[in-house]
């Protein structure tokens, strides 16, 4: 059964996550303490994959994640999942809600529920925690009244009741997780997939313009953007991005080829389906088709046969 | 004899520049009466090739080339000559310049020559002609009393003298002919190239700025911008554009099989030697070895072996 490192503790929206994310086969999760050793088990070779956020709607993109990515050895991205961000809130059995006059969580956690918590605990003070996991042994310890977890959580605390389910300030609030893995084989593409790379550019007047060029020529919807210092020096980012497409695809090769030879360092980090399964239109510029008119027309070109 | 075609009468600046552009082999030159007709006599296979003005450094493109290019059936230019436009100023043996009181030669050459005239025989009055080898014939005649013609002129009008030779108000005004063939075999690339292209943009917002950046993206030089119409509806234009470069280079077939996805039209006109032989310089990240090192990249990344 391959095993499947996780950013643990266990019953947290990252375990959640990681059971989505390997539901098509049985698998062992392992809980990791952070993301970075969760990736390095990747990378050793002590798990077969690792289920990592990379960013939420609230909150943004998760740095450690980013970090981790492109440090040491390559991994790819094989499969994404947006989860969505609703909480349960748990409770010892026979609480009386007037009575919570504490409420555990992560802090993040916390915020996403403020305006619920307001009005239907609003006694209750703030019990921040490592982890949303965390929070339910509190209220098992009686060290808190109510704990804001992930739904997966009472599978490991059954002992508590559900005051409350999926709730969530922010209606539409969701996770975007990767299942990532050690270069091999490559998603077959789908014609709804995204392709995630990493570039250092050039340090050159207008080298981040011409990065997006290559893509934006080539008719190539770029979806995301995020930049992390390259922590060399003050001023040097690698970009992150992310773009309709697979790298199987001659336009996403054709630009790849194009990056590589324009930036200091390109990391591909996985082509996979995209969550949202919606078909990447393409220009008829930019179908296999044009490319393979284009290549077809230019060897004659060479060979004196047509101008 | 390969029969080469060039823009008529005997005794042009068009005729020696024939001459300069066939002084590797032995060639009949055969005049014809417009540009149209020598590259048609081209097309039908009547002549090797066609010695053809591009464009002069104080009068700018000439249109009827440019038409001529596209019009009709693929040709190809294999040699540019960049030739000194100076002139010379015959007259009836025996002439005194003081009463010279009128000079022939045809409007742009006259114009070149303003100065000199105005200063050397200010009685003369303009007699336009249809070349400057007619206006030679006019002096024979009787009908003008001196003629500004192509140093050429006098091999065939050895009767008349030089009055003045190497004469022009601008000191380097030169034009640029093309040595034109059908397609076949491709002069080899020699580090200093250039490269011709007619395309037809697509007629939406931007896309005359996304050809040029198809160039620039790959450090390609443009070297020249012209314009003509398409002659199918007004504001449709065909561009004719020259940049350094061989069509055998990996980043001119790059860029040209990007311009034949994006564009309604893409016509080769030709890699040839630059007149001026200056080395094209390429940036390490548009170097053939950049190129093969990334096609190698992507290679490896599609099959999951590195990432």
């Amino acid at each position: 059964m391959p095993r499947i490192a996780y950013l643990g503790p266990q019953g947290t929206f990252t375990e959640q996550a990681a059971r989505e994310l390997t539901a098509d086969f049985a698998a062992e999760l392992i809980a990791h303490d952070t993301v970075h050793s969760a990736l390095e088990a990747v990378r050793a070779g002590e798990v077969e994959a690792a289920g990592v956020p990379m960013e939420n709607s609230v909150e943004g993109a998760v740095p450690s994640t980013l970090d981790g990515l492109v440090a040491g050895d390559p991994v790819v991205a094989v499969a994404e999942l947006v989860l969505p961000i609703r909480f349960d809130v748990l409770v010892r059995p026979g609480t009386d809600p007037s009575e919570v006059t504490s409420v555990a969580s992560h802090p993040h956690a916390l915020a996403q529920v403020r305006g619920w918590l307001s009005r239907e605990l609003p006694r209750a003070q703030d019990v921040p925690t490592a982890s949303t996991a965390t929070a339910a042994v509190e209220v098992e310890n009686g060290t808190a009244d109510a704990a804001v977890v992930a739904p997966v959580a009472h599978r490991y605390h059954s002992r508590l009741t559900r005051l409350a389910s999926d709730i969530a300030d922010v209606d539409d609030a969701v996770t975007r997780f990767l299942l990532v893995r050690r270069p091999g084989h490559l998603p077959e593409p789908t014609g709804a997939d995204r392709t995630s790379i990493a570039v250092v550019a050039h340090d050159e007047v207008g080298a981040l313009g011409e990065v997006l060029s290559e893509l934006s020529l080539r008719g190539i919807n770029l979806s995301r953007i995020e930049s992390r210092p390259t922590k060399d020096r003050l001023g040097a980012y690698r970009f992150f991005l992310d773009f309709d497409g697979h790298v199987a695809d001659t336009r996403i090769g054709d630009a790849l080829t194009g990056l590589h030879r324009r930036c200091s360092e390109v990391r591909f980090l996985g082509s996979f389906p995209k969550a949202d399964s919606k078909p990447v239109s393409v220009r008829a510029s930019d179908s296999e088709q044009a490319f393979r008119r284009s290549m077809r027309w230019l060897s004659e070109v060479r060979r004196g046969r047509t101008a």
